[in-house]
């Protein structure tokens, strides 16, 4: 495998991503900020705290069976800055066609965002349009940055887990990847199985009410829930043991995960997230989550101990244990 | 000429590029900000006055005799932070590579970016990375986000637009589509001319200090000089005269323009803005400019008067007097 050239790995939140974020993106931009390497950035202006994130999105096809383009690129940096604590308020759209998209379909992508950021309580407030000849990009590629405003006291980190603190999921995971491939694999399943792709703020609005000690939040998208809580392990040294058992997946899922060999653990999910906070507020979290749209089917899947530092463990279905590292190699490319 | 499907006029910043934001983004994303319509919106959170920004960099080749990709992505959304009177603070860089992409060329332009940010007193704090199979992108697209702060009391904005202002250029014209032309078609002029691109906001807080009146500022990038005093006069109903004679334009630039067919007045600049101010603040302006190492060739360009309302005017080097509209057809796609 060549190193010297952007492989497809390099973008699929693995471990070949975050190789070129530590060797490339981080020693040359080098600033605090940046080296948080959580969701979003946080930092004060006039002191006020706000959250800055931003998203690229590629997916293919860019209609797909519960969304499209459009809705994932609001969801996706709403729900990146709802990870840091913060009310995302204004969103940023900058848009690359290529030449000979269609005018019908990008209007319809446009209302489709239009009507997720509505939803979302965000307001594309700033944009951009560059065309590129056919065959230098494929339809559409959207990216979208987003800003939003802090007032949680507490510090949302990675930094801030402890020992103690119980790890809680708002739902099934794996219907965005599984929709995805459904589609591209023209498995006939379209019907079937809807992306997940969702706004997060109302559901973290009310598990921050519930608690006043979330230590973390993640959302599970590129990578699926194995790669984050694996990348999360990693980065605060927390030793994290997740229970397979306790973890919601459909049947629907399951069923493509095996026609086409792929983990459930590491499908991509667009409305998906997990809390970390004190064990004794779990069931407070759990509870605020099962009584929000998109966390009816939340679930405690785990634990932070003190053992393990900086692993994460599955204890599987059969009864036994396996540590879960950051997937190497090809997952599915192009997937948000 | 077929309307339903994007064309590349969509994206060169004329007339198509107007009438797909009119059209199509306006409508379906409606609210008070985006309809500004200015190089970035205006917003406050928690009492402080923010500007948010974006822009999508496409530009072919990723490496130009003056810059590359990366200096123009971070030079590019500092300047339209600027233009709104804010300080820059914080830059998002959202990344689409194409499988295949030299690695080496990467670090190049990220540390071509660190490099600008540095120099134009940002930090990039957050940022994101796509890689699409190879034919479904270009090399490498690069997307920037921006947040300033601004602390200037004024209503810098084209409805603060009034008759008897000046109307301030930082220097020649044309020079950043010129290099990427020159290069683009092998002129085997490339040593000759250097793109402009450049990071305004050290200029702009020297232009805010020499005057509390500011009106409008705007970066002549896409679509140059004439296509955004054009845009100016229209969304402010100014009538807008300048004269041919006065706007610095490089003997080098010219010849190009001669050898390929264009117009410097329509050529994209990355390091050339405009400033409106009342009259009697011109002179202190314009000193302030030259004063800086961006604005040594500063000039006053034109007026705003009673007459001519939403037009452009051009009193022209011959004698004569012609209107400038935006420009409608291709004009050099990918310059940015």
């Amino acid at each position: 495998m060549s190193t010297d050239t952007i492989l497809l790995e390099h973008g699929d939140g693995g471990l070949l991503s975050n190789k070129l974020i530590a060797e490339t993106f981080l020693p040359l931009l080098k600033n605090d900020l940046l080296e948080r390497m959580e969701d979003c950035a946080v930092m004060e202006i006039g002191g006020q705290r706000l959250s800055f994130s931003t998203d690229s999105y590629v997916v293919q096809p860019c209609f797909f069976p519960g969304g499209d383009i459009g809705s994932l690129a609001v969801h996706g940096t709403v729900n990146d800055l709802s990870m840091g604590g913060a009310t995302p308020l204004y969103l940023s759209a900058g848009f690359i066609l290529e030449e000979g998209f269609p005018l019908d379909d990008l209007k319809k992508i446009v209302a489709s965002m239009a009507e997720a950021a509505q939803k979302a309580g965000v307001r594309v407030v700033t944009g951009d349009t560059k065309v590129v000849a056919r065959g230098a990009a494929d339809g559409i590629f959207i990216n979208t940055a987003g800003i939003g405003h802090i007032t949680y006291p507490g510090d949302i980190s990675v930094s801030s887990i402890r020992p103690g603190d119980a790890i809680i999921l708002n739902g099934h995971i794996g219907d965005h990847g599984a929709a995805i491939m459904s589609k591209r694999e023209n498995l006939g399943l379209e019907t079937d199985i809807l992306s997940d792709s969702a706004p997060l703020s109302g559901l973290v609005a009310d598990i921050l009410q519930a608690s006043p000690a979330i230590h973390c939040m993640r959302d599970a998208t590129r990578g699926g829930l194995g790669a984050i809580l694996a990348e999360i392990a990693q980065q605060s040294g927390a030793g994290i043991t997740i229970a397979e058992n306790s973890i919601p997946v459909k049947d629907s899922v399951r069923g493509v995960c095996e026609i086409l060999g792929l983990d459930p653990l590491f499908l991509a999910n667009e409305g998906k997230m997990v809390a970390f906070c004190p064990g004794n507020d779990a069931q407070a979290v759990l509870q605020a989550m099962q009584n929000h749209e998109y966390g009816r089917d939340a679930a405690i899947i785990g634990t932070v101990g003190e053992s393990d530092r900086g692993r994460l463990i599955l204890d599987t279905a059969i009864g036994g244990q396996r540590e879960i590292d950051l997937p190497a190699g090809e997952l599915v490319p192009r997937i948000c």
